[in-house]
């Protein structure tokens, strides 16, 4: 019998369709009444801290057997784990965006066509947005506050394993939703089932926007899956040059922080490239990232600088590979040029960085350097969207398009033209008995 | 032998790193720069228009025999036809993109993130962009003046049928580039051959955007085929709303010139909703239309209260058929909420609009339908670039990312993200030394 995927389907789209439509009703709001919701919100994530750590408990425990299995790590089973301290911030994200500027509400740009004929270009949200991601419950709070914000609803598809995290955390949103009109009862919507995912994925006229977040494989399987846009990054393969007027103990640290400070990241280091002239810096580097317990492969100039120290060899896979782990490989380059070449050829456009003391290399590397994110003397990890000041993350992207980076409330939003007129009818202009003012406003 | 399109393969590809390489040193320049180049260019289209025109002639003179043998349409040879008034039209086009505000000059977003610690979001060039067009050889000082203006490297596919005029066209785009500087000398790169169009698709890392203008099946293989992100426009279903307080005469004359001033364009009236209380109207506006040659679908009520007028039966399919011809479908509905429901359902999100003197109508109508382009009381055939103020079309999107509508040189852009550190690391800031400052500036 094939009615039960047809039944699913018709499911997962009727409830999307109705979040469709809360979201109508979430966009008309003024700007003051959605940021009454995420105050509200926020004191009720602090107000259910213990429900939502008694839940958080519940999805530990089931999972410590899996840990002791060995079938999940650790990492992961952490990844999962909040706490009173963790709560507190998620209220305190929420409250963060609620501070932010209006989106909808921002300046229009305008343009009078002619008499009586005028363009405004306004922003308007994408309608709905859906979220797929793995552990990590502050997800919710982090992409809700987002998507309410800007006036989008939102598809939440979160991992089993942070179920009964989840399901509270959406709850307290419903809630707050609901009090403050029943018609925004649907703006989020959390499935539960991994199953409907490519259902979900065809929906490509009732959902704008998919933003896988986890592993690299989980995110390339929804990029060629979807038939919805995909907003996301693949691997991250983040280098850092050392220019020849590199400040030497600014390299180790930033190099050291680049890579172990969360080694998982996207954003960690993956290649070093250091300029011909340091070769004295080469075993000092090394050295630190071995006592940092950093796994080190190298060029055959790197090894023969280094020979006492334990190198692995690198192969020409390693430029092009990203390790998610306390390894890297350093590459020495002739010059700034070559470091430049070697970083568009073989980098995926995440972040890059330049250390140097020496201004022009560091603006030649900043402007010649193709990535999203291009840093002179900091570390790669700040490449982040609270980092950066956005009040929460929606994703990384690695595409040019839409948005780069990391992504906060813009990624949720795009634009119509509202053209405004008096009757005019375009033969008119064709036969030139009018012309355009094209006069902005 | 496989040895052909392996060939084939290199040899674009290795154009297309030339056209990349030579965009990085015209994004390099200064706005003054690259405006000289499109004055000069201008001045070259005029003078060189005898040229221009011969090459023209001799395509036109191919394609007759093929319109004789009814394998291709007047209408597709006429838009292969250029002239005097043309050329000058051409010319005037690019002194217009010259004129425009400089987009890689413009005021940057600045946050600083802690002391010593600044982030800047700066516009830039997206860095390759083919566009693949049918006929129209004047889309090529267009997207050309664009793409310069931008800082980018343009690969141009043009039909066969045009090869001629094409050929000259780039041929003095190049001239002024290299005149400029050699470096520039493969900004602009045409290619001839139509079977290099599947491997051109395939350049996801040496191309970041394709922009296909053409028909519908045209653009509808090229995304289906392509994995470089492609802008353009499938149908376009264009409605327009007779609400019960439109001006009647306003009605009709919006109507015949959305209908009639060019029938294959997608901006151009495919479906007419009217609301139930506008009967009387309805054989007055249909009378109009079969006045101006126009063929008309009807609902049922339609057809009832029009008994004596030649009307077709409309059926479901119509409501998602784009006709591209002097053909309609009109539909009674009993109220504004009915023609937003019926719009938000069939439309293609590309141009909506209403007919009212009522403001409140036709603020709900803006807001509410979702589309890339909302008019009052204005004709759809304005959705165009051009006549939107951008200087010139890149193309049409009716994807809601990236780019929406009619897109001037805004979609040819990016941004990326430039820190200027001294030394700073992320552990610092984890571990709750020091804290961001998020300081606009």
């Amino acid at each position: 019998m094939s009615a039960h995927p047809i039944t699913s389907e018709c499911g997962i789209r009727s409830r999307v369709l109705r979040t469709r439509e809360a979201a109508r009703s979430l966009a008309r709001l003024p700007g003051k009444s959605r940021n009454e919701i995420l105050i509200a919100a926020a004191a009720a994530i602090e107000n259910r801290s213990d429900e939502i750590l008694a839940a958080n408990q519940v999805d530990y425990v089931t999972l410590a057997s899996e840990i002791a299995s060995g079938r999940v790590s650790e990492a992961f089973a952490r990844r999962l784990r909040t706490s009173a301290v963790g709560i507190k911030e998620m209220a305190a994200r929420v409250r963060d965006v609620a501070a932010l500027d209006d989106p909808l509400e921002r300046p229009h740009a305008t343009t009078q066509l002619d008499d009586g004929l005028t363009l405004v270009k306004v922003p308007c949200p994408l309608g709905v947005i859906a979220v797929i991601f793995e552990s990590r419950p502050d997800v919710i709070p982090q992409v809700a506050s987002l998507a309410i914000k800007s006036g989008n609803g939102l598809v939440l598809k979160g991992g089993a394993e942070a179920s009964c995290t989840n399901a509270v955390l959406a709850s307290i949103w419903r809630e707050i939703l609901v009090s403050h009109d029943e018609a925004l009862a649907d703006v989020i919507c959390l499935l539960e089932d991994r199953s409907e995912v490519p259902l979900l994925l065809t929906l490509d006229r009732e959902i704008d926007l998919v933003v896988p977040r986890g592993s690299t494989d989980f995110v390339e399987y929804i990029f060629r899956n979807s038939r919805i846009p995909v907003l996301g990054h693949g691997s991250g393969i983040c280098h850092i040059y050392v220019d020849r007027s590199a400040d030497l103990q600014v390299a180790v640290n930033v190099i050291v922080d680049a890579k172990t400070q969360y080694p998982a990241a996207c954003n960690s280091v993956e290649k070093i490239l250091v300029h011909e002239d340091l070769s004295g810096f080469l075993p000092v580097l090394i050295g630190q990232l071995h006592a940092a317990g950093v796994e080190v492969r190298a060029c055959e100039r790197t090894a023969a600088t280094c020979p006492d120290l334990p190198i692995v060899a690198a192969g020409e896979e390693d430029w092009s590979t990203e390790y998610c782990d306390l390894k890297l490989t350093v590459r020495v380059v002739r010059d700034l040029n070559e470091a430049i070449s070697h970083i568009n050829r073989y980098g995926s456009r995440h972040t890059e960085c330049i250390l140097t003391e020496d201004r022009s290399a560091a603006e030649l590397f900043l402007n010649e350097v193709d990535a999203a994110s291009v840093f002179h003397n900091a570390s790669t990890r700040f490449a982040d969207g609270f980092r950066y000041g956005f009040g929460a993350e929606l994703g990384i992207s690695t595409s040019k398009l839409h948005a780069r980076g990391p992504v906060g409330m813009e990624g949720m939003l795009t634009y119509k033209y509202k053209l405004r007129g008096s009757g005019q009818v375009v033969s008119t202009y064709a036969q030139g008995q009018r012309s355009f003012q094209h006069r902005r406003i």
